[in-house]
């Protein structure tokens, strides 16, 4: 079997998560989010929030970012979002089912930032086209970039100014956060909602949605189950996040993977080879000759991401809060039998 | 802390489930449903369907019902249900949500018969009106009551000369196969789709859409992603499967779950309580002076579900795959008690 | 040929407005409502409402319905109609189409009031229902009957106390207001928005939607854009308007209207015949033996409108601004000879 | 009063129409496009189409536009046009507010070719993507080009191997037909849908949908309906097209308006005038130094289009069927003035 680095959802859970899952597994619990482990998880998360903030827990990415975006857009009103954003380009128009215009903006690197937003709005015209009234980042980017807390606050301040919401897809907001120097309180602070990705950073499945503006988590939880987004049994995401949030677990995750994918990197320049971007986060892109590539498929899976030229491409290779360090120590030193 | 009998799904998972997890969880898997647990489950499901159903798994009923009736209905189409329909009554407009009205029938238990539908389908008009195209059923029932084998053979072959899609929504199939004569073959042969449920018959989460009508199952994975319904880590729905589908598992929970409600009404029964209806299923609706209810309360927990009189209240008792012989006997005695 | 009493959109529009439409027709304007003649339109009907109201023209009542009805609710909020009304009755799902329940009130006239709407509320279960916001009346109604002053600021101030939006669907407002003792001021005072019904009162299309509420009409063109409801030719609703609002003539019109159906309803009355309903509204309900609609039809045209028994029918018979009162006393004239 | 260029629905209607108009007012007809202009004007366009196409009238663009895509698209399938079709960049979301996403291509002239198409194709990756299933382009496009019979059937080839509709927005249809060597029947043959506009065509509203593929119209009347687009008084736009298709002044209106434009840029050109495009149509976008506009400005309007350089603009001029070959004349001189 071969060894994959396609993805950061390869594996189950953190043994921590399973080991609560296993001893509180005969103990009755409310439905739809109203038992105890979800009311102790949130609590533990609102301890890097702001006081009026909420948290709702849902199963995925795509869940979370329709769920919030409908609930918070009026019906004539879209969303910007950079074009390689996640919404935009890999969750089958989830966004436009619920009946909005995702408006692109085209980036070197994933980030969006001021002047580039700006630019767009100088160009939407009254009445015949929709109204941005949001801001979509990801932190992780789909391109491994992160924003820096300089950046994140530039952002905000240009929202607030300009009257749009601002909303970061966290699905590997560890790995974001582990990269640069943002905390999850800044996070809190300079957006009006984000969501905390579980799925990729440990847990079975789940992402907890943050909303800090006061104006918008009201009655969010209709939206929740209107969307079949309210799990029945909300104890297993609770619980999950409950076990995430003790102790730092969810950041010690993050660091690990981004640490796996740093000595992943290491390896790769040493042997000679150029990235397409610097990535400090989990996802790494080395260009690497087809015929190199061809000899690792044998015993790796991952992803192409961009053909460079005849002879060369660009892959992406995901390191997880699972990946181990020998695993990637023979990567390493397959690439270089590979490239003999 | 009170004993619930409020729902089958206060506890967590069937220990053999648990196991499972266990045991895999460091076995790297694709993603998105294309993981090796998800493709052996639907292949032991099929084994009870016909050569050409698909099976989908996703995460919760509300989620499998306005996928699948999304994904079948054209924009000015609508669903047929009984009035007490889950989708219908509890479900905070998610299928109008997809753009469809849902026509209702009054039912004195629940179920539709083709009587009903057909006086239903005379008061339509072509045009002004939308076009019922999908029957709606739930089997148990919201009520408790569950479809027999030629009750069920008569609507399909109503709904066949009528062009009417019928989808059985299996949140409680276990339940109500165990009570009944249907088999799981049965319902494969007689309806357009339906669902078996895992949620409330010991899994985690998860329920997994069957659709045996090949018009209607192409690209339906799509709309999956779309709806935010395919989960990252889809093998936690497909392992699931895989165990309550290995040795007839799902089956023997669901008899389990009848079971202890059978014990339960005989045991009610013996002490001179009448029911609000005659369930053979996991749900069962007692009636009790209201003076009784107070002094069961201190100790359980239930929902009372209609007032009879200014003395009297039928409640809903609900047993599960989990529920222990040793509960039920101390309920019937503290009953006793309560009585006198 | 025989003559239509089917409805009150049989014929073209009044000559006033056709003349007006000639006289300009060589004028330029500019497109989407930014000519002249809706302008001048806005500021004559303006001039019954109080000072913040906007007024927008839009092509058709479901049309008018919709774009309201979607603009103002969130995702998950319902809108409380009675069951005889237009939205739930004869719009094709147009409502449900852009996300949203319509809850039903069963009613005996077609009539909401707050006992019913109350009673209605009682049922409705947080989260897990959707949330009314909005309640739908139409003045005159489905079944002929109209609200006094009295009846609407009731309905009116209950509105208010629980929240609830007050919306009135005037496609049929001018036979509305000549029936009772409303005024189109009253009518904007207690509702927070309405609209004004041209087709149905001597137009060739046309309703002018009148948002009385503040916090409801910022942005609205917008969704008159997205809905497909902004036409280029905004000059042709709003010429008509301007017409149907200088010197009273819209209100001269309901008044004709009425007059041939209570002319029609004493014929008929004088003839011995009972009616469904005692409407003082241009549309009439008598009750014939289906002999003599058997007759009639020969030469008239018209709907059944309920089966009484197995002998009687009771048919709706609609007069408009157009009705000649030769034709309404031919018409009895032709019963006296059917009855005999 | 200033002469306005800005576009082809500045005046009212063609006085043959307000003549058909006066002389049918008061013959009672039935609603919503069941009288008989309607069914006679669907005669005489169906005699320019095969066999099994069927016509719809509609009020406007927008409203064929939304009508049409979202009856025929799968909730997960998407719209391909280019980055300036009407409904991508100036329906404020239309298409989007059904559910679908727009898939754009960039174009040098508005116009989409099999090549530009299949090279998107290859982008689109299964499930996580949408699935485009109906190219849509404009006859003539947003930048006044327009498609030779050439370019259509082979558009319409590819669609037919591709599995894609091929839907054509004719709002400028007539200016389009003019312009190149199309004919109506050509269109018929060669897309599965289309749209006749009469709005820019000398009608007050009105556009016909044409849908060729019989696959496609059953039930369409039921989307229309529940869309808002079904008038009650359909015969309105009905005897618009009857008169616009006998004697052909359908098309004779076209060639005017074109005739018009041409005049136009003759005399622009003489005087030593670049164009942005080399336009047939009855739009034209002659480069302008900025002086000569703000003196043009004084007499005329017109939207500005691009801005070249710092000294110079695009500017868009329409004609239409009424416009006046005195007026392209003076404009012509007024120009000439301007210029010294």
């Amino acid at each position: 079997m071969k060894y994959s680095f396609k993805n950061d959802y390869s594996e189950g859970a953190h043994p921590k998560i399973l080991e609560a899952i296993l001893q509180t597994n005969e103990v009755q619990q409310n439905g739809y989010g109203e038992d105890e482990y979800s009311m102790r998880a949130k609590k533990l998360i609102k301890e890097h929030l702001n006081a009026e903030a909420e948290v709702f827990f849902v199963s995925g990415g795509t869940q979370a970012n329709l769920t919030f975006i409908s609930a918070v857009l009026k019906p004539y009103q879209s969303v910007i979002s950079a074009e390689t954003g996640h919404i935009f380009h890999h969750e089958t128009g989830a966004i436009e089912a619920t009946g909005h215009k995702i408006e692109t903006i085209a980036t070197l690197d994933g980030k969006l930032t001021p002047a580039l937003i700006a630019m767009h709005l100088n160009k939407v015209e009254p009445v015949h086209m929709t109204m941005p009234a949001l801001v979509y980042i990801s932190n992780s980017t789909e391109l491994g970039t992160f924003y820096s807390k300089d950046e994140l606050v530039a952002l905000w301040e240009f929202c607030q100014q300009r009257n749009l919401w601002l909303f970061m897809d966290g699905a590997r907001l560890a790995s974001g956060l582990a990269a640069g120097d943002l905390t999850l309180a800044d996070v809190a602070k300079h957006t009006d909602a984000f969501y905390i990705g579980g799925t990729k950073n440990g847990a079975l499945l789940g992402e907890a949605i943050v909303i800090n503006n006061v104006l918008l988590h009201q009655d969010f939880v209709y939206n929740m189950k209107m969307r079949g987004a309210l799990l029945a049994k909300g104890r297993l995401l609770g619980l999950q996040f409950l076990v995430l949030f003790q102790n730092g677990l969810f950041f010690e995750l993050g660091h690990h993977a981004n640490k796996m994918a740093a000595q992943l990197s290491g390896g790769i320049k040493t042997l000679g080879y150029d990235f397409l971007t610097d990535s400090k986060t989990n996802q790494i892109f080395p260009v690497f000759p087809n015929t190199v590539i061809a000899k690792l498929r044998e015993q790796y899976e991952f992803y192409d991401w961009l053909k460079i030229n005849e002879e060369k491409t660009a892959v992406r290779l995901v390191t997880s809060w699972f990946t181990k360090l020998s695993v990637v120590n023979e990567f390493v030193d397959d690439l270089k039998l590979a490239g003999v």
